[in-house]
């Protein structure tokens, strides 16, 4: 498995027989955070899939889903690349506020957002994304009471959903947006004082890895949308289609393949002209974007045999990278791919259990994985770490230190 | 389920219709907290509890095991009641010297320590259970180094397991503590300068529900420990013989039965007298202590249908409370005990979806679960969340606010 999942690491470098990034070895790496345990970002990287993106899908503005990665330095660099920025919270929203993106450019998801946010929402001109009648209401009355105009987009849930997701959040009952069946007393207040329609948000589901699921997806959005035009006759500033595009961190998983995607978009840009022609269409991606990019290095503390299998104790674990340890959202654990960052070309092999220093059998980074032959004091590094890794940790499990970021 | 595990949780009253705790209702409960989501932890089920394992196990000393919940308050509060303190970490080192508790009695275990964490330990005097034959070597090397004598104990991993465990931390292959089988080496160094040894670790498992199993594991490890001093004729001034003592999370499980355990233990006691009669038997619980004295409060911030479901949608979630989302290490997704707490006392009940404010389908709270009928602004009580709750969570996921911690 390792050595399948390691080829495909091919967005990195390696330098001395060591992983590089930005032309420094991860020794070096290193000590230019300061530390082990560290995530490292690479921005090349960040900007290259971004490029892609741009090549595959011209007539698409770009989004990035702050979630997926709120390190500041990293947003900022984002945005600069970007042309808006999603939020799911206060906090994101101050973040985003404070990068290159204008207000008009970003908006605010998530069910239940709290009054202040909605009013820092509504005060800084961003576009909320309502989730349902209970929330409009509590936007026109804010707005209102503020003698001012709130923005906003519906997000629906439509009738169909994302095939193949990683998880759904589109179709069937939800949490997540309005269902379709129940838009009648919404647009009705949409036409009150204190609010301006700007759009639709439709998000069916995420990391998703099979582009027909994605084509079909966007098929139906279209459809949906110009049903929902011709019943509510409606004019859209913008159109977010969502994300949901996955990236490999499994044995067997493979690069998602953007070429039909981008070609099936195209064909609904020129099916659905008229419905196109004033409106921005948005692709709102988080993982994609960042989540290739990073790297989460930790560091051998001790190397033990126990009844035939060995242990690689590092000072980082779960407590660091949750999803890596198998307990974010997953049925079955596998590993994510795993290496031994400074003794990349090596053919002195063995199979290992790499664990962090945490009290828990919960507590593993990788299980009975070829790697190379290593010692304490060697780098162990997880790929695909740079979305849902450093926020997405309980790292104040166990009260170890917590490790620290880098891009570069 | 929910009306069960709603009658299991006796250690709380109500008061005009709500929960209460320390005879204020939830609702004073969270004006003095000063914020929703909160976790609030009950001083009196903390001392009833360790009141009533004094009671079964007189003659056994009592530790508890920080990393359960390291709310500075609290384990100054537990140290109090309790003979020692267990560290997993630098940081919960700190912790437990700033208590009550002598360094005598304070044990610092885990695979993979630092050696920083190990001259901690070292210079502060408390006794380091010893996880490997490398990190006996680095103690004795600090130790002489810095002119002093380190107080260790062996963590073994025996050649049985604790049956019916919510984990498995001994028996098989572990990264815990030593192999039975690997003990020869670790007794010659033993005899170095610089290192004292004190007593014996036999964890081998948590959350465990059935008497049976403890008795047997008990059992086992008095025999086993027998068996070791007759090879290596130590003498122990302590023998920690870990905990795994379970608390009822889920439908069906019942509050564990200490009566055998401890007819059990004490027949232990007369049977190998001369083992204990100058060795310090120890339970080291942290879960069994504070793990009920605790609730997590959220409240409702939107309530919705959607096709057939309803949704109570809170401003808490799985980004403060990973286990009760059914995020931490659990296969199938079970509900935590959950209610309404300001409407204790209520016949008018429904079927409803408790979530979070995150937007991703892992943040629920409670799944098709029946409660009283509520509303926005009510408040939702997770049970059972005095243990693993706060640190164990993710809680900068999306950078929502952070709960806050109160004890009365």
């Amino acid at each position: 498995m390792s050595q399948k999942a390691h080829a495909a690491m091919t967005q990195f470098s390696i330098k001395d027989g060591e992983l590089a990034i930005a032309n420094k070895t991860v020794s070096e790496l290193v000590q230019i955070a300061g530390q082990t345990p560290c995530y490292i970002y690479d921005r090349n990287v960040i900007a290259h899939n971004i490029e892609q993106l741009r090549e595959h899908f011209p007539r698409v503005s770009l989004h990035y889903a702050i979630k997926a990665n709120p390190y500041q330095p990293l947003v900022s660099f984002v945005a600069n690349l970007v042309d808006g920025l999603d939020v799911a919270s206060g906090k994101e929203l101050r973040t985003a506020l404070a990068t290159s993106i204008s207000a008009d450019d970003i908006s605010f998801a998530g069910p239940g957002k709290s009054s202040t946010e909605l009013l820092m929402a509504i005060a800084s001109g961003v576009t909320i994304n309502v989730e349902s009648k209970t929330e409009l209401e509590r936007i026109i009355t804010l707005a209102q009471a503020n003698n001012t105009s709130a923005n906003v987009a519906l997000r629906l849930n439509p009738d169909f959903e994302l095939k193949s997701s990683g998880m759904k959040m589109g179709g069937g009952s939800q949490q997540f947006g309005i269902d379709i069946e129940q838009l009648d007393p919404i647009f009705e207040l949409l036409k009150a004082d204190g609010v301006s329609f700007k759009g639709l948000h439709i998000f069916t589901g995420s990391q998703n890895l099979n582009p027909q699921s994605l084509i079909s997806a966007h098929d139906n959005i279209f459809a949906l949308v110009q049903r929902l035009q011709q019943q509510y006759s409606f004019v859209l500033e913008h159109l977010n289609i969502g994300g949901g595009f996955g990236i490999p961190y499994f044995a067997g998983e493979q690069v998602l393949d953007l070429e039909p995607i981008a070609e099936n978009l195209n064909s609904l840009f020129d099916q659905y002209k008229e419905l196109v022609q004033d409106c921005e269409v948005i692709l709102e991606l988080g993982r994609y974007i960042v989540g290739n990019s990073g790297i989460y290095v930790s560091q051998i503390t001790d190397k033990k045999v126990s009844r035939g299998q060995t242990y690689l104790i590092t000072n980082g674990g779960l407590h660091h990278h949750l999803a890596a340890s198998g307990n974010f959202g997953q049925v079955i654990r596998k590993n994510y791919p795993v290496d031994v960052a400074n003794k990349m070309i090596s053919n002195d092999k063995e199979i290992v259990n790499v664990v962090g220093p945490l009290c828990t059998p919960l507590d593993i980074l990788a299980s009975k994985m070829e790697l190379p032959v290593a010692d304490i004091g060697d780098y162990i590094v997880v790929y695909q770490s740079g979305a849902y890794g450093f926020t997405a940790s309980p790292r104040d499990f166990l009260s170890h230190a917590h490790p620290v970021e880098l891009m570069l």
